[in-house]
């Protein structure tokens, strides 16, 4: 079922940046198709429409990458959220949608492993083994293009999932949740970067629980001890799509603000943000710029077109919505035309419009992972 | 065409709050189907499956009303902004979605019509009701549900559209881009609400431009303004879903803001904000309750969950995403299991998480709309 | 006991703008010498020195006016306070402390009227006329320079306060306390403007609970309705010290904000929006620029110092302050040096320092004066 | 000339917690009596009683110590800023007034030595120890209670200040001036704190360049240092009076911020601030709580009442200024009576009336002090 005549990820990589998609769960919350709470993917069979436009507004975006939309899927999980599909029917589903989507385009699919439940538990490492293979086994036998390891809190369990994941033979990532504080056993972040590299990943990074910002300064970290262990791997990031500053030392990230779930709408990034950010990820050394949750299509443009040129392409997007405001010279308002030039924007310090809102929360103190 | 057995506008609203939709072309945008500046709807023809799954989140979301997503569609229009199609073929294939994804539920369609440029121009009221015919006429061939006038600055042209409309035998609504200092010409909030009520709308109000707190101002002194006069039309509501206190005293709203389109992220509204604006419009008495630009599919689900009872019923939407925090007592987190109860919610003010933002902006001095 | 050859209060101000003196009672409070709650002035008799030296920083600043420290102090004020001075005391004090520092430049004195208890109580107006007279007398006795009505929330009550002041054969000044929304009985800016004016004031205006902006929209009104009336009294303000836009619409004025009396200081006026008020209130037609609570020295000096072309004179202040930032350029610090330009002062927006601060508060409904 | 039956610092400190005084330059400059950019204290000979009101100001408001007022007082910073008074006629003032206004109350006097300029230039110990020597003399001839050495970059420098003010024989203090980042050379807070311990410093601490929660974050770490190497100094601390958050990384601390020195008002702490800050401190084990540029006398008042029971005193302004909101029960109006309890102001989050202002600036990149 591959795209045989494709470029993998590899080949991609060593050719210029590459883009990756954004937001699943979250997003399709918000329009109506996911359950905040026990964010379960029943959607993909329930609703597979709605799932297949996010993906296509992806792709149309600029992403090279689909990762199959099946986080949270397993039988374990499903069970405890009382959905009525078992987890390879959901898996299934996903990995169909994200090849069908791919391959309107020319984009790869990405299968991802995450954290099992049997490694908190502490039932020992061949236990942990075991369920990383029944979620590599799904992604074997959809034949993705490559495989991530995911949102890992503790670099010793992303090791046993990478080491997992050679049974695929298939190019490997692999991201961790954290921040400045490092892994959840005190791991430095220099330390798990190096750790994720000599396990075997051909790229290597972070996802989720932070922003754009705090995310800039992990890869700067990461970049330099990398270097300094003279290890090579791609440097890859997936960050939230909100702003939160306030959460840097905090090893829930996001998940310990007050208005997450439901209330993070103020905290959106523009997409001069991810501008921004796409340019300073790519000039700190990462080739692979994805999204986490809060990033929607918007913001994965930005991130392909801000790095048009070192891709040598445009987005698919590009026909109805080129960079910015390059369109804008059309609007009928003159103020709204004079807003045509880039500088404009990326010079633009958005107000909130909540002037009895403050500029951040305490985060709660009550946040916290299971840990070991 | 019509939906046969289904109530009607009237119907609906003499039983309870009606539902409408929310923004179009800005979404779409920001999916990748729209460009900002021109704002022209040719996705509608090009890319059909991307407008349907955003009308047909509306409908989850609880909408009672689909507006046919044509807006800008002129031929006048079209060829400034160089689009492919003419309007005929747009605005007929606007007509089919919107019916379509109706009658995946239980919706009704509206046909809106917007200001005319020959009013502008001082070309005179029969060259006004010309233009207002030809929009009309669409709406009359594809048999829509009911139409409406919006977007209009000037309460004399509403006037004429309002007349116009009336060919078309239908149900009429009528809607004014106005805040707190009246129509163009100086006629203030109330002359607007009475002239449009005597001219014959069954329902009238305001539309975008202004936010929901801007937006309660103006539809209480509309209501008083109608009571004194013995007038009793319909109240019909569809703000912004951004906050923009600052343009309150801007003929241009919301395009006064140097954000303006790009950058309004920040200012998003939250579904609680969406919680609160729908009760307080329906207790101001308003009785359609919809959204303008920014207006996603959280914010209409807020809606209609908010009058759930008020409406008898609840959105399909519930299936999977009941109201507020409904379902995070299934989170696997400790913190966000404690917010399952709407107090916290409707209690939270949330952080713009940017220090370096300030609350509000200076709106733009050039900012004009042209005037007669 | 007179100066008897300085130019009196009409004289100075038919040669160009007269500034006023500032906060009395708030900052003395912040230095120790008065009461929050009671705010009764006997620091007069107990802490002349301290008096004396903040009248003193005013008449430096280039305050040509100084008012006698006796605010609220009214023997039935202070008996509810437990004073342990008689009000014939502290006045004949802060007369005397007045001129003292006065002489010590080239400053008059101002003694001040404020709203009497028998109007609120509805006593009538010869209960109130004897109110009134009983202030004034001291002022008689000592012979200030010029008598002020200042405070009062009623137009109603200053005019028979005006016509009492009349017995004191002086130039009479005359502000009420009131924002936009007009005077207590509901009667508008404009008409308390020309009624003051009528009523025989020389000089009429606002001071105390709204801020520089506040003012200046309700001095732009004022203006107008005087020049449209053919009235031409010289115009007086004296604002607040601190930003509260918030209340703009409040009765009460800052006294409604959560953070008065004891929170205000991140709401203090830098000298730079001084600089701005001072100019703006001089291009409108304002003649008398002063401060009420919270303005101090340094703001003065900005009044004075934005002034001085149009005054021909710069306040003794100059010797060691000269305008802003002018003597910068012998920091020590490079980046200190840069900053000698008045124009980096005027483009500065200041942050608040404060990420967990809104920018507005929500005012206190139950805020309320007693009402006749 | 000493207060010759007071209680000396060593033995205040072993009794409870000691207040020390606040801002002298910059509140001095505000009120008019000092120049921004040379800071010279010339005050001190021109205009003594508004220097002794200042004092008296701390005096009241619960100083135990008050240093004496000639910060900058050396002949070379003279010269170079054109002040017509010897260093020696500036500081032999500056220690009878701090004596005069000492002996009003129960204060003892401090005498600071601060950073010279021969050890940035090179100059080698010797020319070190001869300015320091020149600087002490002075607090031997009158005779000061006990001596400081504060606003140090350099632990290097103290050490050797340190060593210098042992000829005095009198108990010593040594605060430096750094942050989380330590001193100038690199040196860790935590090394900072052992090596002025070890050098033999009584008290050793922090002051200026940072606001009080970045102070408390450095004093913790310095607590914890000095205990893990066995070392028992009293900690002292002297912040700014204004929140600065933004600048804790950065050497120059708030001299770096776009605001220094004439638009920081936005940024100055509230009393209840001052009250948090002295609470903690004093539960980290501060003993020694005053406050540098910012710090005035309502703040003061604050940490002396917050510690009124460890200190088993209540300062002499308790006369007028209860705690608080104490005497706020007098007010006139209902809402200001009901803020009488302690509880509605320490929950107070206080805005900054700015919808327009940020709540953080960019540190200015250019700011730097000399370095060795």
């Amino acid at each position: 079922m591959t795209s045989e005549k494709r470029k993998g990820l590899l080949e991609r990589l060593a050719e210029g940046p590459v883009i990756g998609d954004g937001s699943m769960c979250m997003t399709l919350e918000k329009r109506g198709y996911c359950t905040a709470g026990p964010w379960t993917p029943e959607a993909t069979v329930l609703y597979p429409d709605a799932v297949r436009q996010l993906l296509r507004e992806y792709l149309r975006a600029g992403a090279d990458v689909l990762q199959t939309p099946c986080f949270y899927s397993s039988d374990g999980k499903l069970e405890y959220s009382d959905v009525k599909f078992t987890s390879a029917e959901i898996n299934a589903m996903a990995c169909k949608l994200a090849r069908e989507v791919a391959d309107e385009g020319d984009a790869i699919v990405c299968g991802g492993l995450s954290p099992v439940v049997s490694y908190i538990q502490g039932k020992g490492e061949k236990a942990v083994r075991k369920e990383f293979e029944a979620q590599l086994q799904v992604f074997i036998d959809y034949d993705v293009d490559f495989v991530l390891a995911e949102f890992f809190g503790h670099v010793e369990e992303i090791e046993i999932c990478i080491d997992v994941m050679k049974r695929a033979k298939k190019p490997m990532g692999a991201t961790m949740r954290i921040g400045p504080i490092g892994d959840m056993n005190g791991v430095s972040v220099e330390e798990c970067a190096v750790r994720m590299a000599k396990a075997g990943a051909d790229m290597i990074g972070i996802n989720c629980l932070f922003d754009i910002n705090t995310c800039l300064k992990v890869l700067r970290r990461m970049k330099k001890a990398l270097d300094d262990a003279d290890l090579h791997p791609y440097l890859m990031c997936q960050p939230l799509g909100w702003l939160c500053p306030e959460v840097e030392e905090n090893f829930c990230g996001y998940l310990a603000l007050p208005e997450t779930p439901l209330g993070l709408d103020p905290r959106t990034i523009t997409r001069m943000d991810a501008h921004r950010f796409a340019r300073e990820a790519y000039e700190i050394g990462v080739r692979y710029i994805g999204g986490c949750c809060g990033i929607e299509s918007h913001h994965i443009r930005a991130f392909s077109q801000e790095l048009s040129k070192e891709r040598n392409k445009q987005p698919a997007v590009n026909d109805l919505c080129p960079k910015l405001g390059a369109q804008l010279c059309q609007s009928l308002l003159p103020n709204i035309r004079e807003k045509v030039k880039d500088k404009f924007w990326m010079d633009l310090t958005p107000a909130s419009g909540r002037p009895f809102s403050p500029a951040i929360s305490a985060p709660e103190k009550s946040a916290t992972f299971m840990t070991k």
